[in-house]
Protein backbone atom coordinates (compact mmCIF):
# COMPACT_ATOMS: atom_id res chain seq x y z
CA UNK A 1 0.00 0.00 0.00
CA UNK A 2 1.23 3.16 -1.33
CA UNK A 3 1.12 5.88 1.33
CA UNK A 4 1.65 9.70 0.47
CA UNK A 5 1.81 10.83 4.18
CA UNK A 6 2.45 9.21 7.65
CA UNK A 7 1.55 9.57 11.39
CA UNK A 8 3.81 10.76 14.37
CA UNK A 9 3.17 11.66 17.71
CA UNK A 10 4.73 15.04 18.14
CA UNK A 11 4.41 18.07 20.85
CA UNK A 12 2.44 21.05 19.76
CA UNK A 13 3.53 24.41 21.61
CA UNK A 14 1.28 27.01 21.84
CA UNK A 15 -1.38 28.05 24.93
CA UNK A 16 -0.24 24.58 26.01
CA UNK A 17 2.21 21.58 25.53
CA UNK A 18 0.33 18.78 23.94
CA UNK A 19 1.39 15.54 22.13
CA UNK A 20 -0.85 15.09 19.31
CA UNK A 21 -1.04 13.06 16.31
CA UNK A 22 0.44 14.32 13.30
CA UNK A 23 0.44 13.30 9.26
CA UNK A 24 3.51 13.99 7.53
CA UNK A 25 4.11 13.92 3.72
CA UNK A 26 6.18 11.26 2.59
CA UNK A 27 10.15 11.96 0.57
CA UNK A 28 11.56 9.64 -0.55
CA UNK A 29 13.97 8.41 -3.56
CA UNK A 30 13.34 7.59 -6.68
CA UNK A 31 15.90 6.12 -8.99
CA UNK A 32 14.75 6.30 -12.99
CA UNK A 33 16.69 3.68 -15.11
CA UNK A 34 16.36 3.91 -18.78
CA UNK A 35 16.95 0.62 -21.03
CA UNK A 36 17.85 1.77 -24.81
CA UNK A 37 19.32 1.49 -27.92
CA UNK A 38 22.55 2.64 -27.78
CA UNK A 39 24.81 3.61 -31.47
CA UNK A 40 25.93 0.15 -31.88
CA UNK A 41 22.29 -1.50 -31.78
CA UNK A 42 23.17 -2.58 -28.47
CA UNK A 43 20.64 -2.66 -25.53
CA UNK A 44 22.27 -0.44 -22.90
CA UNK A 45 21.08 -0.13 -19.36
CA UNK A 46 21.74 3.62 -18.16
CA UNK A 47 21.05 5.32 -14.17
CA UNK A 48 19.19 8.66 -15.64
CA UNK A 49 18.00 10.34 -12.28
CA UNK A 50 17.27 10.23 -8.79
CA UNK A 51 14.49 12.29 -7.80
CA UNK A 52 13.35 12.83 -4.51
CA UNK A 53 9.27 12.22 -4.54
CA UNK A 54 6.12 11.36 -2.90
CA UNK A 55 5.53 8.15 -3.28
CA UNK A 56 2.34 7.23 -5.57
CA UNK A 57 1.38 7.45 -9.45
CA UNK A 58 5.04 6.56 -10.03
CA UNK A 59 4.67 4.97 -13.33
CA UNK A 60 2.77 8.96 -14.53
CA UNK A 61 5.72 10.46 -12.91
CA UNK A 62 8.48 8.91 -15.22
CA UNK A 63 6.73 9.39 -18.30
CA UNK A 64 6.15 12.75 -17.57
CA UNK A 65 9.57 13.36 -16.72
CA UNK A 66 11.40 11.41 -19.86
CA UNK A 67 8.52 13.77 -22.09
CA UNK A 68 9.13 17.07 -20.13
CA UNK A 69 12.63 16.43 -20.31
CA UNK A 70 12.85 15.83 -24.14
CA UNK A 71 14.35 12.06 -24.13
CA UNK A 72 11.14 11.29 -25.88
CA UNK A 73 8.78 13.12 -28.22
CA UNK A 74 5.65 11.04 -27.49
CA UNK A 75 4.62 8.56 -25.17
CA UNK A 76 4.09 6.03 -27.33
CA UNK A 77 8.25 6.08 -27.26
CA UNK A 78 7.96 3.53 -24.20
CA UNK A 79 7.07 0.07 -24.64
CA UNK A 80 7.55 -0.87 -20.95
CA UNK A 81 7.77 0.62 -17.47
CA UNK A 82 9.16 -2.11 -14.83
CA UNK A 83 9.16 -1.34 -10.97
CA UNK A 84 12.56 -2.98 -10.36
CA UNK A 85 12.83 -2.70 -7.07
CA UNK A 86 12.07 -0.73 -4.17
CA UNK A 87 12.53 3.00 -5.26
CA UNK A 88 13.91 2.34 -8.50
CA UNK A 89 11.56 2.12 -11.84
CA UNK A 90 13.09 1.05 -14.76
CA UNK A 91 11.63 2.45 -18.32
CA UNK A 92 12.23 0.37 -21.57
CA UNK A 93 12.40 2.51 -24.69
CA UNK A 94 11.79 1.64 -28.42
CA UNK A 95 13.99 0.76 -30.02
CA UNK A 96 13.43 3.02 -32.79
CA UNK A 97 13.69 5.93 -30.49
CA UNK A 98 17.58 7.76 -30.71
CA UNK A 99 19.01 8.54 -27.19
CA UNK A 100 22.22 10.19 -27.03
CA UNK A 101 23.31 9.89 -23.25
CA UNK A 102 26.06 12.43 -23.29
CA UNK A 103 23.69 15.17 -24.90
CA UNK A 104 21.28 14.15 -22.07
CA UNK A 105 23.83 14.90 -19.37
CA UNK A 106 24.79 18.61 -20.58
CA UNK A 107 21.08 19.60 -19.83
CA UNK A 108 20.99 18.27 -16.43
CA UNK A 109 22.54 19.79 -13.93
CA UNK A 110 23.55 18.35 -10.46
CA UNK A 111 21.58 19.15 -7.19
CA UNK A 112 22.50 17.57 -3.90
CA UNK A 113 20.45 14.37 -2.26
CA UNK A 114 21.37 11.64 -1.09
CA UNK A 115 21.89 9.22 -3.52
CA UNK A 116 20.03 6.22 -3.94
CA UNK A 117 18.10 5.68 -0.69
CA UNK A 118 17.47 7.82 2.14
CA UNK A 119 18.39 5.25 4.45
CA UNK A 120 21.82 4.39 2.95
CA UNK A 121 21.98 8.18 3.06
CA UNK A 122 21.72 8.57 6.58
CA UNK A 123 23.87 6.45 7.47
CA UNK A 124 26.47 7.43 5.18
CA UNK A 125 26.22 10.54 6.41
CA UNK A 126 26.84 9.91 9.78
CA UNK A 127 29.92 8.16 9.23
CA UNK A 128 31.50 11.03 6.69
CA UNK A 129 30.25 14.58 8.79
CA UNK A 130 32.62 15.57 11.28
CA UNK A 131 30.38 18.36 12.74
CA UNK A 132 27.43 16.86 13.93
CA UNK A 133 24.22 18.05 15.04
CA UNK A 134 23.95 16.29 18.46
CA UNK A 135 27.36 18.13 19.82
CA UNK A 136 25.22 21.24 19.92
CA UNK A 137 24.34 22.22 23.27
CA UNK A 138 21.83 24.49 21.90
CA UNK A 139 19.00 25.70 23.93
CA UNK A 140 16.06 28.56 23.41
CA UNK A 141 12.88 29.36 24.88
CA UNK A 142 9.46 28.95 23.46
CA UNK A 143 8.75 32.48 24.13
CA UNK A 144 12.12 33.71 21.92
CA UNK A 145 11.17 30.79 19.04
CA UNK A 146 8.26 32.49 18.48
CA UNK A 147 9.25 36.08 18.58
CA UNK A 148 11.14 34.39 15.01
CA UNK A 149 8.49 34.28 12.18
CA UNK A 150 7.70 38.24 12.86
CA UNK A 151 11.26 39.16 12.76
CA UNK A 152 12.28 37.10 10.04
CA UNK A 153 9.44 38.44 7.52
CA UNK A 154 10.88 41.98 8.42
CA UNK A 155 14.57 41.03 6.77
CA UNK A 156 13.10 39.29 3.79
CA UNK A 157 14.11 42.62 1.71
CA UNK A 158 13.81 40.91 -1.97
CA UNK A 159 10.76 39.00 -0.36
CA UNK A 160 9.22 42.42 0.05
CA UNK A 161 9.81 43.64 -3.70
CA UNK A 162 8.98 40.30 -5.03
CA UNK A 163 6.41 38.04 -2.92
CA UNK A 164 8.40 35.20 -4.45
CA UNK A 165 12.09 34.41 -2.64
CA UNK A 166 12.96 32.10 -0.14
CA UNK A 167 15.07 32.90 2.78
CA UNK A 168 17.21 31.14 5.74
CA UNK A 169 18.24 32.74 8.64
CA UNK A 170 20.81 32.02 11.66
CA UNK A 171 19.94 33.31 15.50
CA UNK A 172 21.60 32.96 18.51
CA UNK A 173 20.31 31.43 21.76
CA UNK A 174 18.58 34.54 22.84
CA UNK A 175 16.58 35.18 19.28
CA UNK A 176 19.23 37.82 18.72
CA UNK A 177 19.58 37.77 14.76
CA UNK A 178 22.74 36.81 13.09
CA UNK A 179 22.34 36.47 9.53
CA UNK A 180 20.45 35.99 6.44
CA UNK A 181 19.90 34.55 3.05
CA UNK A 182 17.67 35.36 0.31
CA UNK A 183 17.43 33.11 -3.16
CA UNK A 184 14.98 31.97 -5.59
CA UNK A 185 16.07 28.45 -4.78
CA UNK A 186 15.79 27.63 -1.19
CA UNK A 187 19.01 24.97 -1.12
CA UNK A 188 20.84 27.66 -2.76
CA UNK A 189 19.22 30.54 0.37
CA UNK A 190 21.07 27.54 3.07
CA UNK A 191 24.53 27.23 0.95
CA UNK A 192 25.20 30.95 0.90
CA UNK A 193 23.99 31.33 4.78
CA UNK A 194 26.18 28.91 5.53
CA UNK A 195 28.82 29.87 3.66
CA UNK A 196 28.69 33.35 4.82
CA UNK A 197 29.81 32.02 8.03
CA UNK A 198 33.51 32.38 8.70
CA UNK A 199 34.21 28.89 10.02
CA UNK A 200 32.63 25.50 11.11
CA UNK A 201 31.15 23.74 12.98
CA UNK A 202 28.05 26.56 14.18
CA UNK A 203 26.64 24.58 16.96
CA UNK A 204 26.04 27.68 18.58
CA UNK A 205 22.96 28.17 16.67
CA UNK A 206 19.61 28.19 15.28
CA UNK A 207 18.89 28.04 11.64
CA UNK A 208 15.08 29.09 10.47
CA UNK A 209 13.72 28.80 6.86
CA UNK A 210 10.90 30.67 5.17
CA UNK A 211 9.59 27.49 3.55
CA UNK A 212 8.90 24.08 4.15
CA UNK A 213 11.96 21.84 5.63
CA UNK A 214 12.70 19.25 3.05
CA UNK A 215 15.56 16.01 2.95
CA UNK A 216 17.77 18.04 1.24
CA UNK A 217 17.91 21.39 3.62
CA UNK A 218 18.00 19.24 6.67
CA UNK A 219 21.38 17.70 5.35
CA UNK A 220 22.94 21.18 4.42
CA UNK A 221 22.45 22.42 7.84
CA UNK A 222 23.52 18.80 9.62
CA UNK A 223 26.46 19.49 7.63
CA UNK A 224 27.25 22.91 9.38
CA UNK A 225 26.29 21.34 13.15
CA UNK A 226 23.44 23.02 13.41
CA UNK A 227 21.49 21.73 16.51
CA UNK A 228 17.98 23.67 15.71
CA UNK A 229 16.36 24.12 12.49
CA UNK A 230 13.03 25.86 12.39
CA UNK A 231 10.53 25.83 9.08
CA UNK A 232 7.91 28.11 8.76
CA UNK A 233 6.21 25.38 6.68
CA UNK A 234 5.68 21.94 6.91
CA UNK A 235 8.37 19.02 7.21
CA UNK A 236 8.42 15.96 5.00
CA UNK A 237 9.08 12.32 6.79
CA UNK A 238 12.57 12.29 5.40
CA UNK A 239 13.70 14.92 6.86
CA UNK A 240 12.13 14.32 10.06
CA UNK A 241 13.98 11.08 10.00
CA UNK A 242 17.41 12.68 8.58
CA UNK A 243 16.96 15.30 12.19
CA UNK A 244 16.05 12.60 14.37
CA UNK A 245 19.41 10.22 12.95
CA UNK A 246 21.41 13.09 13.35
CA UNK A 247 20.57 14.64 16.50
CA UNK A 248 18.87 17.54 15.48
CA UNK A 249 16.11 19.82 16.78
CA UNK A 250 13.38 20.01 14.18
CA UNK A 251 10.19 22.42 14.72
CA UNK A 252 7.93 23.19 12.02
CA UNK A 253 4.62 25.49 11.26
CA UNK A 254 6.39 27.92 12.96
CA UNK A 255 4.19 30.76 14.08
CA UNK A 256 3.71 33.89 16.29
CA UNK A 257 1.39 31.59 18.95
CA UNK A 258 2.44 27.77 18.42
CA UNK A 259 4.78 25.71 16.60
CA UNK A 260 5.29 21.79 16.15
CA UNK A 261 8.26 19.70 17.63
CA UNK A 262 8.97 16.92 15.97
CA UNK A 263 12.55 15.66 18.22
CA UNK A 264 14.72 16.45 20.86
CA UNK A 265 12.31 18.91 22.90
CA UNK A 266 15.13 19.36 25.05
CA UNK A 267 16.74 21.96 23.23
CA UNK A 268 12.99 24.06 24.01
CA UNK A 269 13.41 25.70 27.44
CA UNK B 1 25.22 46.11 -10.50
CA UNK B 2 23.46 42.84 -8.96
CA UNK B 3 20.30 42.87 -8.53
CA UNK B 4 18.10 40.64 -7.12
CA UNK B 5 14.91 42.02 -8.51
CA UNK B 6 14.01 43.59 -11.65
CA UNK B 7 11.18 45.99 -12.80
CA UNK B 8 8.35 45.15 -15.34
CA UNK B 9 5.18 46.27 -16.44
CA UNK B 10 2.05 44.12 -16.15
CA UNK B 11 -1.29 44.01 -15.93
CA UNK B 12 -3.49 43.70 -12.94
CA UNK B 13 -6.99 42.14 -12.75
CA UNK B 14 -9.15 43.17 -10.03
CA UNK B 15 -11.97 45.23 -9.36
CA UNK B 16 -10.55 46.96 -12.77
CA UNK B 17 -7.97 46.01 -15.69
CA UNK B 18 -4.78 48.22 -14.60
CA UNK B 19 -1.27 48.45 -16.00
CA UNK B 20 1.39 48.43 -12.93
CA UNK B 21 5.30 48.19 -12.42
CA UNK B 22 5.63 45.05 -10.84
CA UNK B 23 9.02 43.67 -9.22
CA UNK B 24 10.50 40.19 -9.68
CA UNK B 25 12.71 37.94 -8.25
CA UNK B 26 15.58 37.36 -10.64
CA UNK B 27 16.69 33.86 -11.34
CA UNK B 28 19.77 32.75 -13.07
CA UNK B 29 22.22 29.87 -13.82
CA UNK B 30 25.24 30.01 -12.17
CA UNK B 31 27.91 27.35 -13.48
CA UNK B 32 30.33 25.90 -10.67
CA UNK B 33 33.42 25.09 -11.84
CA UNK B 34 36.21 23.15 -9.82
CA UNK B 35 40.16 23.52 -10.31
CA UNK B 36 41.60 20.74 -8.01
CA UNK B 37 44.79 18.34 -7.93
CA UNK B 38 43.84 14.31 -9.29
CA UNK B 39 45.02 11.55 -8.34
CA UNK B 40 48.00 12.03 -10.98
CA UNK B 41 49.31 15.09 -9.25
CA UNK B 42 47.72 17.09 -12.36
CA UNK B 43 45.65 20.08 -12.08
CA UNK B 44 42.14 19.23 -13.34
CA UNK B 45 38.90 21.27 -14.01
CA UNK B 46 35.59 19.73 -14.01
CA UNK B 47 32.03 21.59 -14.39
CA UNK B 48 30.60 20.33 -11.10
CA UNK B 49 27.19 22.16 -11.29
CA UNK B 50 24.81 24.31 -12.85
CA UNK B 51 22.27 25.98 -10.00
CA UNK B 52 19.44 28.19 -11.09
CA UNK B 53 20.14 31.12 -8.15
CA UNK B 54 19.08 34.34 -7.51
CA UNK B 55 22.16 36.50 -8.45
CA UNK B 56 24.26 37.92 -5.07
CA UNK B 57 26.17 36.62 -2.75
CA UNK B 58 27.92 34.15 -5.73
CA UNK B 59 31.23 33.35 -3.52
CA UNK B 60 29.08 32.54 -0.54
CA UNK B 61 27.24 30.41 -2.20
CA UNK B 62 29.68 28.31 -3.81
CA UNK B 63 31.48 28.39 -0.35
CA UNK B 64 28.20 27.26 1.44
CA UNK B 65 27.71 24.60 -1.49
CA UNK B 66 31.19 22.84 -1.69
CA UNK B 67 30.76 22.69 2.32
CA UNK B 68 27.15 21.40 2.24
CA UNK B 69 27.64 18.37 -0.17
CA UNK B 70 30.56 17.61 1.52
CA UNK B 71 33.77 17.89 -1.12
CA UNK B 72 35.83 19.93 1.54
CA UNK B 73 35.76 20.38 5.46
CA UNK B 74 36.40 23.52 5.91
CA UNK B 75 36.39 26.53 4.36
CA UNK B 76 40.18 27.40 4.32
CA UNK B 77 40.53 24.13 1.93
CA UNK B 78 39.23 26.55 -0.93
CA UNK B 79 42.54 29.04 -1.89
CA UNK B 80 40.27 31.23 -4.88
CA UNK B 81 37.15 31.89 -5.89
CA UNK B 82 37.17 33.42 -9.10
CA UNK B 83 34.38 34.94 -11.39
CA UNK B 84 35.56 34.07 -14.57
CA UNK B 85 32.49 35.16 -16.65
CA UNK B 86 28.78 35.50 -16.76
CA UNK B 87 27.21 33.38 -14.37
CA UNK B 88 30.21 31.18 -13.83
CA UNK B 89 32.25 31.10 -11.11
CA UNK B 90 35.76 28.89 -10.78
CA UNK B 91 36.81 27.64 -7.19
CA UNK B 92 40.36 26.23 -6.58
CA UNK B 93 41.27 24.01 -3.95
CA UNK B 94 44.16 23.83 -2.06
CA UNK B 95 46.76 20.98 -2.97
CA UNK B 96 46.13 18.98 0.34
CA UNK B 97 42.63 18.59 -0.15
CA UNK B 98 41.15 14.91 -1.71
CA UNK B 99 38.84 15.09 -4.23
CA UNK B 100 37.45 12.54 -6.31
CA UNK B 101 34.98 13.59 -8.90
CA UNK B 102 33.50 9.96 -9.10
CA UNK B 103 32.67 9.81 -5.58
CA UNK B 104 30.86 13.56 -6.07
CA UNK B 105 28.69 12.24 -8.83
CA UNK B 106 27.50 9.20 -7.22
CA UNK B 107 25.95 11.62 -4.68
CA UNK B 108 24.50 13.83 -6.92
CA UNK B 109 21.28 13.43 -8.58
CA UNK B 110 20.16 15.26 -12.38
CA UNK B 111 16.95 17.62 -11.78
CA UNK B 112 16.08 19.17 -15.28
CA UNK B 113 17.33 22.66 -16.25
CA UNK B 114 18.41 24.80 -18.66
CA UNK B 115 22.07 24.03 -19.50
CA UNK B 116 24.81 26.56 -19.30
CA UNK B 117 22.69 30.21 -19.69
CA UNK B 118 19.02 30.53 -19.70
CA UNK B 119 19.30 32.31 -22.90
CA UNK B 120 20.76 29.78 -24.51
CA UNK B 121 18.05 26.96 -23.46
CA UNK B 122 15.18 29.53 -24.64
CA UNK B 123 16.71 29.29 -27.90
CA UNK B 124 17.31 25.74 -27.70
CA UNK B 125 13.27 24.60 -26.49
CA UNK B 126 12.66 26.69 -29.77
CA UNK B 127 14.18 24.38 -32.17
CA UNK B 128 13.58 21.43 -30.08
CA UNK B 129 10.33 21.13 -28.81
CA UNK B 130 7.68 20.43 -31.44
CA UNK B 131 4.40 21.23 -29.69
CA UNK B 132 4.77 24.97 -28.62
CA UNK B 133 2.03 27.04 -26.26
CA UNK B 134 1.63 29.71 -29.05
CA UNK B 135 0.06 27.56 -31.12
CA UNK B 136 -2.19 26.86 -27.91
CA UNK B 137 -5.85 28.76 -29.01
CA UNK B 138 -7.05 28.63 -25.16
CA UNK B 139 -8.61 30.81 -23.68
CA UNK B 140 -10.38 31.52 -20.42
CA UNK B 141 -12.69 34.17 -18.43
CA UNK B 142 -10.87 36.25 -15.79
CA UNK B 143 -14.29 35.16 -13.61
CA UNK B 144 -13.64 31.41 -14.45
CA UNK B 145 -9.98 31.66 -13.69
CA UNK B 146 -10.60 33.44 -9.63
CA UNK B 147 -12.44 30.57 -9.35
CA UNK B 148 -9.71 27.88 -9.73
CA UNK B 149 -7.56 28.89 -6.34
CA UNK B 150 -10.69 27.40 -4.14
CA UNK B 151 -11.43 24.77 -6.35
CA UNK B 152 -7.82 23.78 -6.80
CA UNK B 153 -7.30 23.64 -2.75
CA UNK B 154 -10.23 21.46 -2.52
CA UNK B 155 -8.78 18.88 -4.20
CA UNK B 156 -5.06 18.78 -2.63
CA UNK B 157 -6.04 15.68 -0.67
CA UNK B 158 -2.57 15.09 0.90
CA UNK B 159 -1.75 18.70 1.24
CA UNK B 160 -5.19 18.88 3.47
CA UNK B 161 -4.28 16.10 5.87
CA UNK B 162 -0.03 17.66 6.06
CA UNK B 163 -0.43 20.83 5.08
CA UNK B 164 2.81 20.36 3.33
CA UNK B 165 2.81 19.45 -0.65
CA UNK B 166 2.69 21.09 -3.83
CA UNK B 167 0.37 20.15 -6.33
CA UNK B 168 -0.61 21.02 -9.91
CA UNK B 169 -3.54 20.51 -11.90
CA UNK B 170 -5.31 20.89 -15.64
CA UNK B 171 -8.56 23.16 -16.55
CA UNK B 172 -10.39 23.62 -19.24
CA UNK B 173 -11.35 26.42 -20.55
CA UNK B 174 -14.42 26.80 -18.87
CA UNK B 175 -12.97 26.19 -15.58
CA UNK B 176 -13.70 22.45 -15.60
CA UNK B 177 -11.21 20.21 -13.43
CA UNK B 178 -9.52 17.50 -15.65
CA UNK B 179 -6.82 16.60 -13.50
CA UNK B 180 -4.52 16.62 -10.24
CA UNK B 181 -1.25 15.51 -8.88
CA UNK B 182 0.52 15.90 -5.61
CA UNK B 183 3.87 16.00 -4.44
CA UNK B 184 6.65 17.11 -2.25
CA UNK B 185 9.16 18.38 -5.21
CA UNK B 186 7.23 20.40 -7.46
CA UNK B 187 8.18 19.70 -10.48
CA UNK B 188 7.75 15.95 -9.47
CA UNK B 189 4.03 17.31 -9.35
CA UNK B 190 4.43 18.93 -12.92
CA UNK B 191 5.66 15.47 -14.24
CA UNK B 192 2.95 13.08 -12.98
CA UNK B 193 0.40 15.42 -14.05
CA UNK B 194 1.82 15.67 -17.78
CA UNK B 195 2.30 11.93 -17.67
CA UNK B 196 -1.08 11.04 -16.66
CA UNK B 197 -2.24 12.42 -19.97
CA UNK B 198 -3.10 9.89 -22.86
CA UNK B 199 -0.95 11.89 -25.39
CA UNK B 200 0.43 15.21 -26.23
CA UNK B 201 0.43 18.18 -27.21
CA UNK B 202 -2.39 19.54 -24.76
CA UNK B 203 -2.50 22.46 -26.48
CA UNK B 204 -6.54 22.90 -24.93
CA UNK B 205 -5.90 22.83 -21.57
CA UNK B 206 -4.53 25.47 -18.75
CA UNK B 207 -2.15 24.25 -15.85
CA UNK B 208 -2.01 25.68 -12.32
CA UNK B 209 0.41 24.96 -9.75
CA UNK B 210 -0.10 25.94 -5.93
CA UNK B 211 3.45 27.54 -5.55
CA UNK B 212 5.95 29.82 -7.56
CA UNK B 213 6.67 29.72 -10.75
CA UNK B 214 9.95 28.92 -11.14
CA UNK B 215 11.96 28.54 -14.93
CA UNK B 216 12.09 25.40 -14.45
CA UNK B 217 8.31 24.05 -14.30
CA UNK B 218 7.55 26.82 -17.58
CA UNK B 219 10.25 25.10 -19.15
CA UNK B 220 8.28 21.28 -18.47
CA UNK B 221 4.28 22.78 -19.03
CA UNK B 222 6.04 24.52 -22.46
CA UNK B 223 7.00 21.18 -23.35
CA UNK B 224 3.39 20.18 -23.55
CA UNK B 225 2.24 22.67 -25.41
CA UNK B 226 0.41 24.15 -22.42
CA UNK B 227 -1.07 27.84 -23.18
CA UNK B 228 -1.83 29.10 -19.97
CA UNK B 229 0.28 28.58 -16.68
CA UNK B 230 -1.38 30.18 -13.44
CA UNK B 231 0.44 30.30 -9.69
CA UNK B 232 -0.73 30.93 -6.53
CA UNK B 233 2.91 32.62 -5.66
CA UNK B 234 4.93 34.28 -7.94
CA UNK B 235 6.62 34.06 -10.95
CA UNK B 236 11.07 34.22 -11.16
CA UNK B 237 12.48 36.42 -13.74
CA UNK B 238 13.77 33.89 -16.17
CA UNK B 239 10.07 31.62 -15.96
CA UNK B 240 8.79 34.81 -17.05
CA UNK B 241 11.27 35.06 -20.02
CA UNK B 242 10.66 31.74 -20.97
CA UNK B 243 7.04 31.71 -21.24
CA UNK B 244 7.38 35.31 -22.93
CA UNK B 245 9.45 33.52 -25.59
CA UNK B 246 7.26 30.16 -26.17
CA UNK B 247 4.09 32.60 -26.33
CA UNK B 248 3.23 30.86 -22.88
CA UNK B 249 0.27 32.97 -21.07
CA UNK B 250 1.98 33.26 -17.62
CA UNK B 251 -0.68 34.43 -14.62
CA UNK B 252 1.20 35.36 -11.39
CA UNK B 253 -0.24 35.82 -7.68
CA UNK B 254 -3.93 34.44 -8.45
CA UNK B 255 -6.37 35.05 -5.66
CA UNK B 256 -10.28 34.71 -5.85
CA UNK B 257 -10.11 38.50 -6.22
CA UNK B 258 -7.21 39.22 -8.50
CA UNK B 259 -4.07 38.24 -10.64
CA UNK B 260 -1.46 39.34 -12.46
CA UNK B 261 -0.63 39.08 -15.64
CA UNK B 262 3.15 39.21 -17.23
CA UNK B 263 2.44 38.62 -21.34
CA UNK B 264 0.14 37.64 -23.93
CA UNK B 265 -3.55 38.79 -22.24
CA UNK B 266 -4.96 37.79 -24.62
CA UNK B 267 -6.05 35.32 -23.87
CA UNK B 268 -8.32 36.26 -21.25
CA UNK B 269 -11.48 37.53 -22.38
Amino acid sequence: MIKSSVSKEIVQYGAQRTTVSDSITVEEPLEIRLEYMDTQELRTMMRLAVTMRTPSDDRDLVRGFLFTEGIIEQFSDIIEIRETGDNIVTIVLDNKVQFDPTLFQRNFYASSSCGVCGKASIESIQHETIFLPWKSKFTIASSKLMKLPDDLRQRQVTFMQTGGIHACALYDKDGQFLAIAEDVGRHNAMDKLIGSQSSMPIHDTMVIVSGRASFELVQKASRAGIGLFAAIGAPSSLAVDLATEQGMTLIGFLKSDKFNCYNREDRIV
